[in-house]
């Protein structure tokens, strides 16, 4: 849902507030009208407002108006596109560290294979942990 | 291990940024040196270096210079912090719209039970989908 780099752009950057992820954080437990949103935050109206519209520009909720009340309820497939943006790279990290333990695990190692992270290690350079799948 | 809001502040806001986010991309294959991080990004060395300190800053990254060459890598636990945030909002968001379909499922309803955001439903409201547990 997430492929371009400017909706993760947004995403990340909807998060990368407190207010925001208060907000989020209360809308996981179901929809709720913007000053709902508002109340356990000490800011004005306005600016409850203007994180909301952050949030919809996102994806990461989305809104709607009935009378004069605007109820946001969460856009799950959006955080979850985050979530799989950065489990992705985890894993690929998690595995590069499995495969160091097994190439450890099953050779004595060369005297000059130091640490993760002891020396600068390339896609061009001959890494014995490349990814070879 | 992100406990504090200004650390999940910090992490968002380094994944908010397309060039920062191949960067973590490169370094979850392994680590890499900072020219290394800059070679598929058309931006000056200074560049590079900035988003390399806001990485770290963040505690996304971790550095160490040997000699003239600075090599960065992923730190793990911080990633999954970030992904455990998002991940935690989702599940209760999943977890309410299971209980949505048990509860619709299991009685035939009153009329007055909208779709799921059709209107405000706070955690003051008399919610049947309000959790339990």
């Amino acid at each position: 849902m997430l492929d371009q780099a400017a909706d993760l752009d947004r995403v990340f950057h909807a998060l990368a507030d407190p207010s925001r992820r208060v907000m989020v954080e209360r809308l996981s437990a179901g929809p709720a009208s913007v000053s709902e949103l508002g109340r356990p935050l000490e800011i004005s109206l306005a600016a409850v407002l203007q994180h909301v519209q952050v949030l919809e520009a996102s994806g990461l909720i989305r809104t709607h108006k009935t009378g004069r009340t605007r109820t946001c309820s969460i856009e799950q497939a959006v955080l979850r596109s985050a979530e799989s943006w950065i489990a992705e790279r985890r894993t690929l990290w998690e595995r590069r560290l499995d495969r160091l333990g097994d190439y450890l695990g099953g050779t004595a190692g060369p005297a000059d294979t130091g640490p993760v992270g002891a020396g600068p290690v390339g896609p061009h350079t001959n890494d014995p942990l490349k990814e070879t799948r």
